[in-house]
């Protein structure tokens, strides 16, 4: 009989379940709006349903469903299961892990969303060919997830991975955290709209952002940050330039420190923006890693784009299944 | 049979052997001048002849010893056993571990001193509880090293754990690898040393330094530094504030990053200063480690002193012996 499993990408407004095999085919998906204002028991009711939805719909024996993987926000206990606290759910000490289990009968292992994004492109990804890697994802904030000898890494308090969280420039801006000059307050896209904010509004610099935004620059998404780039502004250059030089530099530090043999670099901007991004990238980071030692370290695009939830879910129930 | 090896500590002025048991015990050691000048095959020679006289001293059956580990300067290649570059000694490209085992006959394995002084403590010193510590040896720089699941990780280039070149301040102080703003170029000796000179001799300001060192600030050193704090004198309190802060952002970024179960710090700046230093270091640490991660993580005070660079090659000797 064939082994498959459940990946589940639960985020704050939509939920994918995935049924996938283990060559990392989708076979069947089902997707739910969170709703996660709802009563937490009706919320992971609805993700049940969600997960019973994908099986039925996979062409596949149920039996053959040997575990569900799912990737959680916020800071949570992958050993126990317990969510300890996810804001943007309103979760306080969920124990998504037995809650699930009870109402699916399927052994569930639960892990951070960055966490579970990692281990899918090392699993069916860009990682495939390596033991240790290092992802980084740019988005609103910046995250990051560490695999060792092909594993997660999660570190004495289960935090391990926080890239974002990495002090590049003692003294520097505000980070949302408390600190001051960590890679998120300097390299996200919320640091790079409040500098695109700082320039047009205080400054009164002039930028295609202000048409592409209908004036309201606290709608930049990635998506737009790209069009603006690709447009050639000026602004956007400048801002872009800047986040290059943290990432370099952020980047730079990981391969004095740990030296993987491969960071993957995904997020909504990075997808947004592309390859040549991912270029300057390196090449910033090359300025800071010691000399010889970028040739050693592959710097690479995530490859699984809207999949890597539910496949790098998929790949967290098929490793924990195997590893107990 | 009991089981003995030889651990060596291999320096630019002299070089250590100990005859070592597998409980740590230092059975005999001998010592002689390295003479680095001299033809690299003579300094090898002369090293054979130290590790000779270690194990004719001790109180064992010549046939008990197992392996030879030897702690190294410079960037090494530790599964050749080959020195890569090491200035201080003049040496490119020396096939250390097969030279001496053409000498001695002895399995002999090699690694960078600074990992060695890392894997010392893990397995006879502080760190002897834990799987997962980061080394941090503060002196002339700032050097690291990474055990992970019990085991040194050299990464990628094998220059793991270079802990002094991780980025803290942007468009910070020039450090000796050309970047700015490293770790090593705001919290080691010779960076502390700057701030010194440019105090004293371009502010005019007064310390007790002036008078440790007859006039001469090139003389500071560890012992120098320790008696002007303790005096309590003011110039010297104040570069320890900002030493100590700096000590704390990069281990800040470290527990953000890496979540190790321990920190442990050592080198002759910590060592010579004490255990209110090592205070001051995790206060200052706690400021920057996201809230709640410092209970996990351990940061200490190395214990093996003078003894860890020969200790840690005879842990080297025993590890690499078991894994091959």
């Amino acid at each position: 009989m064939s082994s498959n499993v459940v990946g589940v990408d639960m985020g704050g407004t939509k939920t994918l379940a995935a049924v996938v095999d283990a060559d990392g085919n989708i076979l069947s998906t089902a997707k739910i709006q969170t709703q996660a204002k709802s009563k937490t028991s009706v919320v992971i009711d609805r993700i049940a349903a969600c997960i019973r939805e994908a099986i039925d719909a996979a062409p596949v024996d149920t039996n053959s469903i040997e575990a569900i993987g799912i990737g959680a926000p916020g800071p949570l206990d992958p050993n126990t299961g317990i969510v300890i606290f996810a804001p943007n759910l309103g979760w306080k000490n969920v124990p998504l892990k037995t809650e699930l289990e009870t109402r699916v009968d399927i052994p569930t292992y639960v892990d951070n969303d960055v966490n579970v994004g990692t281990l899918g492109e090392h699993t069916f990804g860009a990682g495939r060919s390596v033991k240790d890697l290092v992802g980084i994802f740019v988005g609103t904030g910046i995250g990051g997830g560490i695999i060792l000898n092909g594993k997660l890494y999660h570190g004495a308090s289960k935090t391990a991975g926080e890239i974002g969280h990495i002090i590049v420039k003692a003294g520097g801006p505000k980070c949302g955290c408390g600190n001051r000059g960590c890679l998120e307050a300097l390299a996200s896209r919320t640091a790079m709209t409040k500098e695109f904010k700082k320039a047009i509004q205080k400054k009164g610099k002039k930028s295609i952002l202000s048409n592409l935004t209908g004036g309201d620059l606290g709608l930049i998404r990635s998506g737009v940050l790209a069009k603006a780039l690709h447009s050639n502004d000026k602004l956007t250059r400048k801002v872009f330039k800047n986040t290059t030089k943290y990432l370099g530099i952020g980047i730079g530090s990981i391969v004095n420190f740990l030296n993987p043999e491969m960071i993957v670099l995904g997020g909504g901007v990075v997808e947004a923006v592309g390859d040549k991004f991912i270029d300057d990238i390196r090449k910033a980071a090359n300025k800071y890693a010691l000399p010889d030692t970028l040739k050693d370290v592959e710097i690479v695009a995530a490859q699984l784009g809207d999949n890597a939830g539910v496949l790098g879910a998929a790949a967290l129930a098929r490793q924990r299944l195997k590893s107990g």
